[in-house]
């Protein structure tokens, strides 16, 4: 990647996939500020991407926009350095990598006839009800392993993305959780009260162990198939022609999930995967890593333990 | 204690020091809603004070007033429930018996002469920029060690406060702290770079492992010596005619600490210890809990830590 | 209980039930040494009981019959005071509570159709194996949650004693287990190439998250029905007369829990736990204690997933 | 080259370039037997290859893995000791790059005045006897430290190396200590009745944060310095003419550290360190993995820890 600095320098340095823009900057010494390391609450990572690339990197976020526009000096290719992240073909997302290799766990996951059967509207209410239930218990413990992220965390950036997701978990998700569940007549008090399934509590207490016994990078890869998964879950049921919207019981769940909110939430999760991931030597490819088969293995332990909370859905139906 | 119900039964119970009224109602079956759990986003726990009584209680705190607001058939004497702790005559707070039995560390803490040349502002500058940069450090650690407090909660309620917490510190107080350094010369950048001091890295230390080594009950009472003396601080420099305001370099960090919403939040966290240490069984006196005398050591350790915090501030003075 | 000392000086003091004599002493100044903190290391806790309370307490074991002689002064009714627990009749052991409150899913453990088919023979070998397999994974977690037990250590007794299960485990046990499971054909590269059962990742994930969540109490609570179960269907198995010795496979397994060695080592665990829920309070009766449903609700889950453990291993039955 | 004999004990010795591993042995009286000398008739050189180094030898011949198949104990990485040429390498021991790196804290940790004064006689007692105090409380906070370790571990292999550790700090090394200090007219009550010193709870806590907020890498790498340099203190004082032992009142204290029990217990750890780095990609180069920052620092920052430690002592001396 060549920068060309602002007294008209040009220098060219390695810019290894999972990096943003302003990580490859600071790693070469090149003179970008970024005062908020990232997270979008100041715009001193302003970069202009010459012309011949701005077609070919990911939109611009609506967040993103909005900061750029305080930005001084604003071109048609500005960009915040922060949020451009390095996906050449050449190198392999670890994200990616890991959809790949554990691939029988995670399409099974994601597309679990309890899915499908959101999908069309067929899923028995009792199974719903029961999930519901349960969701409501997932999301106090999987909050608490987003803490532990926090406490995991070494970096500033980390600190505030994992707090960010411990807030976005109790208080966005899980007040969108309880008035969604009131309007299947289900109070908080008898989400409080049901009894944890075993399905439930196998999957959190695996997540935090991950946690206790690795470091960040563990914990978010045992973390990370449920806020991707139910995004991608989410995003393919709306894109999906065969999926039923109209008198669907189950339509605000899908478009919760589909929604955009939840979507950059989950795109948060992924950018700030790559980055710690990078920052382990799990960059360009994942796989040469020796930390690779225990990282896979707790990936696709998690998506299989995904299948296992969707399968004690079904088993709630009736006889 | 007595409750009148809605059909005009009354009902008397045992009314332990140290919880609320909305506790001591849900322990007696007694039917009040409270469906917040106490953090004052509903107005669910509604209650009418017997006049006699209304006087006796502490004030109603400005929040408390808003939510009031909302409550259907208000009276002047109505109060949320959650927010009424006992503090029968009878019964020791939690709290002021760790500050009356660590007296000498706490009076050492919260009246040290870093505190009083910031009241007449006599305290050299290089102290000031040099405690700033630590407490930047501090913070981000400190937030690491409620998000512990997160990770070892058993109820909603911990949770939810606990990760208000977290979040207080790490979006409210830093920026506040960041943007009042830059008041001071200091870039986010130069507080980032400072290496942690010994005294620091001591006592941010020493609370993670209270956490990590015994329950919320040990990690809060590590917690709360920062949160609740720099309220008090706050409070007593205000209160005092010898401190100076005008033209005290240090007024905005005596009015920060000293000001309403610090007050608030500390006072949260006050609460919270209360009724913790309640639901442990050190509640009526807890000095007779066999483990008091363990609790109070951390404490005083952690008083004592402070007392260092301000030590190293003041040895960073100009020979 | 009423002291004699050295000088002749009698002095009555309260003895709550859980605590040893020897613990009993030092709360109330009474001088007897124990050097070693109760782990029959030294004989320097050693009292002359009333002859009419001898006969009243637990028979004395073989180990503190050998470090008695080595104490001065020996006499007929002479005890180490480290290893009378007192049991008043008026006091509950929280051992004795947790069992008769979880009595459901206790007898369900103790008494599963697996141990009643060890007892007579009939179990599948396929059952036996699987459970082999399963039973080494498990004894590493189990280790590691003991482990955390000595992190979680306060007092000195406490990490000497959680340490030795570590190594009673690590050493004797796993070296016992994998010796016997090559009487049965299955090599040590068999059992750890085996894939966890979800049944068992459960049981051990649940063990460390209550561990990470509480004190060294909530810990102890989910770790000892592994334990004293296991000491508990030994014991019962050998003593029950419709248990078929001769010519029984799982004899080598009967004998082994039912056996002196696993009965002493559970015995420490017991008196440990007796003794760390007394430094917390729960002691006298201990479901006056408010922790007390937390604490039972730990204790019924784990017994629970040893259901589902020996569950685990009859679903492993050839069809 | 390190040998792990039967017996567990470590034995490192030099492994000039052109020889066999069995040639090696035999040349330093290491029990292997290589009954056909090198001429694959049979299969008594059987070794057993350390996971991190397995992968960097050259490809087994089909002649060795058939002679393979006969060894007793076979295990994945076994190979025959009379096959292994060793070849000159280009790679880095991390413990060697992290001394090199931080030498400056490790030559000010390993010669500091204190171990100088030591070495000669001179320390004061007052300081010596403050430090053996302080040196209690460490052990046991140090083992709780090796505990976590436990927890961490992730292997079979780990699990074991880390309870060994903690067996020998609590069994053997305490129980020394408390010894070595009666000696000194300290009794274990004297021992634990010391307050902690700052720099004595610094250190360790640092250790446990280290270890909870990453992974056994940095867990270890944070242990390290102590087992290691005290090793090391230990071999260079016996090793220097200028030690001056007759009569020196703290020969006993240099020929513990000094002594082979001592360092093969060191060794063991070191052999961990240096695999379990292989494992997470810091082989070979380990500055070229991007976490090298950041164990440095730890290493680092433990050695100053330990520099901290000594001053304590020194600090004690009577004015
Ligand atoms: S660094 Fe602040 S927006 Fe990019
Ligand atoms: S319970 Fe919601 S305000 Fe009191
Ligand atoms: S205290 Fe040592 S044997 Fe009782
Ligand atoms: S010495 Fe015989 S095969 Fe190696």
């Amino acid at each position: 990647m060549t920068f060309i600095e602002r007294d008209g320098n040009a220098k060219t340095v390695e810019a290894p996939a999972g990096l943003s823009v302003l990580e490859i900057a600071h790693r070469n010494d090149i003179d970008i500020e970024g005062a908020c390391e990232g997270s979008l609450a100041c715009s001193t990572c302003h970069v202009i991407v010459d012309e011949a690339w701005s077609d070919r990197l990911e939109e611009t976020s609506e967040d993103e926009e909005d900061m750029l526009d305080l930005a001084f000096g604003l071109t048609r290719t500005s960009r915040l350095g922060c949020q451009i992240i390095l996906t050449e073909e050449s190198a392999v997302s670890i994200y990616e990598a890991l959809k790949a290799d554990a691939a029988t766990a995670w399409d099974g996951y994601v597309a679990h006839p309890f899915v499908r059967s959101l999908a069309d509207g067929s899923l028995p209410e009792a199974c719903f009800r029961h999930y519901l239930k349960q969701d409501y218990l997932f999301l106090l413990n999987y909050s608490r392993a987003w803490a532990l992220a926090v406490v995991k965390s070494q970096e500033v950036i980390d600190l505030r993305q994992a707090a960010a997701s411990v807030d976005l978990l109790l208080n966005t998700e899980l007040a969108l959780h309880v008035k969604y569940c009131a309007g299947w007549g289900l109070s908080e008090a008898d989400l409080a009260a049901a009894p944890e399934a075993d399905a439930n509590r196998l999957y959190t207490r695996f997540v935090m162990d991950a946690g206790l016994t690795g470091d960040l990078l563990d914990l978010l890869v045992a973390l990370i198939p449920c806020s991707l998964g139910y995004a991608e879950i989410g995003r393919r049921l709306l894109a999906d022609p065969q999926t039923r919207l109209d008198g669907n019981p189950y339509r605000d769940w899908i478009e919760l999930y589909g929604g955009q909110e939840f979507q950059d939430g989950a795109e948060v999760a992924r950018v700030q995967l790559e980055r710690v991931a990078a920052g382990r030597g799990l960059v360009g490819d994942p796989r040469a890593n020796p930390r690779w088969p225990q990282v896979l293995r707790l990936f696709e332990t998690a998506c299989r333990l995904e299948i296992g909370f969707w399968q004690m859905g079904l088993d709630a139906a009736p006889a």
